[in-house]
């Protein structure tokens, strides 16, 4: 995939302000080449330092929307396509060969609670994991997951820590 | 998997509702016999309200747990295997077999906040979904996903809502 955003839309900056950042901290690990928000200016400048700390700055853009409307009309008209994670949408193992067929250019819309039907519409594909309600956080994983072939091992090269897994305890280098 | 409970440990009633709500949903709809947590009742309170809607009270259990360490002695001198999900361990996917041969009734650790080296001695396995900083609703999302064979599509026959994926839009079955 060239180019994979997660667009986070609706975001309330006091409640949703963890989810969010699980969102933004997932769409990195899982391989997403960046993360958009709207709104919610403070999470992203948290988001900075993390990428100092344990890389991303050169594979992992972040940048805040004012109209996330703009921003998706103006995706498309270049050829972007895109796909809105939603429980009411189609399975997507059963969309694997639709969403591959979308091409290298994808905005994944996560909405925080109720979703304008606008989304629906521009959506190229609505896309579910499982119908049942979970969490958005979940859902974005799972997708990626199947998407661009599972987490991201460590290879962020810029990093300052790294983690070596272990069996017990905790080995983390500062490079 | 005759037995699959997630426990919840180090729960911030305030600070981590949302997030362990998540969790919670995240057990349920990936197919966890149950959830169990320390402290935080309300939590549990709007989950059972979720339970009458959307179906699991005869298929997943809720319980607050007073001690998790009382609780996970207690699994263990009963045979049940205990796994623990952290970015500090070794990644699911080369742990596969080992999580295979743990048997049918396994505890599965999910930490919020900084978790006691107490909890890495006492687990079978210290899981990690990548060493990357994401998240525990995804971690746990993805370790279900492997070891239960994905998302439940809509099997809670006592549930009064059913959503059924489409394109486009909701569609939503009041049973």
């Amino acid at each position: 995939m060239k180019e994979l955003v997660v667009l986070r839309i609706g975001h309330r900056p006091r409640r949703d302000m963890r989810i969010t950042t699980h969102v933004a901290l997932v769409s990195r690990a899982f391989g997403a080449t960046g993360f958009a928000l709207e709104g919610g200016v403070g999470v992203l400048e948290s988001l900075e330092r993390l990428l100092g700390n344990w890389g991303g700055k050169d594979s992992f853009s972040l940048r805040s929307v004012e109209s996330p409307k703009t921003f998706l009309k103006e995706w498309k008209a270049s050829g972007g396509k895109v796909v809105h994670l939603t429980m009411y949408g189609v399975d997507v193992d059963s969309k694997l060969p639709q969403i591959k067929d979308l091409g290298d250019r994808i905005a994944v819309v996560v909405g925080a609670g109720k979703v304008e039907k606008w989304y629906y519409e521009i959506a190229d594909l609505n896309v579910a994991v499982g119908n049942q309600p979970h969490s958005e956080v979940a859902a974005l994983a799972i997708f990626l997951d199947r998407v661009n072939g599972g987490v991201r091992g460590g290879q962020f090269n810029d990093g300052r820590i790294r983690v070596l897994g272990s069996e017990k305890g905790k080995k983390v280098i500062m490079v």
